[in-house]
């Protein structure tokens, strides 16, 4: 059976990046049908819209997305819905992909490129799963009005609105318990239920799920302790699950503290096991076209999707082999490069790969 | 004439510092009355509730309060409005404590104790300016209820209110451009303005009151990329101005930075410039009653609360010069030692500070 995958390029190095990744998907002895459509200021441009239409019916009549990365700064003047991030918000929403993976790895070979000290990310690996179709993302109503109450009643006031629903927080809480279950068994949730209405229920409810996972360890810990031991202790969690708004930040930060943030995949997944795959990083416009961006957190992408989406496990640990290959033959895309190593550009580090599968 | 402080040393370890910072103000040439008053869950074992209405009076009849720290895990089972921390978040709203000042410091001997490498952190000094009254914390409506719509209509749902007016925002951006003015003149706004109409009000505002600024640099970053540059490169940073919700992930993010948490201060501010000076750390229930915890976050505090809201400048500046002196001598508290220091308890460090002063 052919499986069929939607390949959005997107913005900036997207395309660069991608371009690699297909290559190594071409590389590998599967019926694959791909299909590219553009996307975000890509899109914008070609079709007056970040995610067009057609683009839509594409990504929904496939098996997987294939996402490089959208946006830069030449589209910060467009109304809000014409704005490039809007195809990515879309996509979550329309596929409802509310299962968000995004490993934190530190690679072996890269532990220099960190901020912090060696021995604290030496052999890093944690898992953030965070929620992608609910909280304040995407809660309604939303807007601008006049303040009827508050410090200041009478006056211009902007709000938004923080939602959870039990189902949907127990359906990420499962997502959690399930994926520790195959690692370190451990689960870290992470809210603000001191202060929240919506968390103390998150909390409440994943305290809950938990009854289902004897064998998993939970901990409950507040977003603003979660940001600091991810900078204290970062070996100490394993996965850690969280809401949309609190899981875009601590996810961000978990991948920066590993100091190669251009290795890093992610997959979000809906219930069907539909998924979009996509770089941790985002478009760099700024080194667009010039051949240097690093792939291989594109690649890694793409061996998530074999894994999760297209049942293909072999393959993907194909491709992770692959690049744990060329990392060790000392090959260096220039954001990872250190002194002693060999420094390639992005189709050299691609076609590395595929020699090494 | 005269200056009165509340003193509200609170749970953990918040009694014994704040008995260092007190005799520190004590050992000073000034005209202090001090009233001591139960706060957090010492004020509901002695009377009911975390902040009964004595304490509020004393609070608000006061020129600064002197905070220690609340929190204990055994209060965990109390309901929310009895909980240690509804202390704080009333205090602030009574008060009407809206500018939050979270200064984040690396001292130059103590740059070792980072997470981060030395060279990231060497002489780093950031200011987080926090709006402290409004946003996610305090917005109404919010609570349970059967779900209207979204993606489970019908089932059970916990809500928030995100919101910010014009005049709230104005003021906490005139705090941050006036702090930018006696530092480094650069200003960085924290806002998720690509998802939330709050915050895309919020970069509005923000950007006209820079007019009255134009000797001030105006940056704006998304939450998520903030959290990452603090990580990648926190000394590009010099004033960082943000809501409430952000503010306590990223503050407490930045803090941790540092190393030492337990040398840093803090000051919230309302419009007559009364104020609460309490450290940057927890209450540290722990290492409570043990004599190890380190004073000087407090000290540093009080030294705040003489500069702010007491206009004692020159009295600020000889504590700290204090404080830089017994780091100099080598005294340190366990939180803070290593190789060829000192190792001293809580105590001693505050008599230290006198003897120096
Ligand atoms: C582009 C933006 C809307 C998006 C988000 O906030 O979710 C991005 O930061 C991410 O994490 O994928
Ligand atoms: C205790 C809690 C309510 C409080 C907050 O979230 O503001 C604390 O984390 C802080 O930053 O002072």
């Amino acid at each position: 059976m052919t499986m069929k995958i939607a390949v959005l390029p997107g913005d900036g190095i997207g395309p660069e990046i991608v371009a690699e990744a297909v290559k190594v998907l071409e590389a590998l002895d599967l019926k694959l049908e791909m299909e590219t459509a553009p996307v975000g200021g890509a899109a914008y441009e070609a079709a007056g819209h970040p995610l067009p239409e057609s683009t839509l019916n594409l990504a929904k009549s496939a098996d997987a997305i294939l996402f490089g990365a959208v946006g830069d700064w030449k589209y910060d003047t467009l109304a809000r819905p014409l704005r490039p991030e809007q195809a990515i918000l879309g996509l979550r929403k329309h596929l409802g992909l509310f299962a968000n993976f995004r490993p934190a790895i530190c690679y072996e070979q890269l532990t220099h490129a960190s901020s912090l000290k060696p021995e604290l990310v030496a052999g890093l690996d944690i898992l953030i799963i965070r929620e992608l179709t609910g909280d304040i993302y995407f809660g309604q109503p939303r807007g601008r009005r006049t303040a009827a109450d508050g410090h200041f009643p009478g006056a211009e006031e902007a709000f938004d609105t923080m939602r959870y629903s039990k189902p949907e927080i127990e359906r990420i809480a499962r997502v959690a318990f399930e994926a520790a279950r195959k690692r370190n068994k451990k689960v870290t949730s992470v809210d603000k239920a001191n202060v929240l209405e919506t968390f103390q229920f998150w909390k409440d409810v994943v305290t809950e799920v938990h009854k289902d996972y004897p064998d998993v360890e939970l901990q409950h810990m507040y977003v603003d302790n979660a940001a600091m031991q991810l900078v204290k202790a970062p070996k100490a969690f394993d996965v850690i699950v969280t809401g949309n708004m609190f899981g875009d930040i601590l996810s961000d930060e978990a991948s920066m503290l590993t100091g190669s943030i251009g290795m890093l995949p992610s997959a979000s997944l809906n219930d069907k096991k539909q998924g979009l795959y996509e770089p941790s990083h985002g478009s760099a416009p700024d080194i667009a076209g010039k051949g240097v961006a690093n792939p291989l957190a594109t690649i890694l992408s793409a061996a998530m999707m074999l894994r999760f989406s297209l049942n293909q496990e072999e393959a993907a640990r194909r491709i992770e082999a692959a690049v744990q290959q060329v990392l060790a033959q000392g090959l260096r895309t220039p954001d990872i490069y250190s002194d002693g190593t060999t420094k390639v550009g992005t189709a050299q580090m691609g076609d590395a790969v595929v020699k090494a599968l």
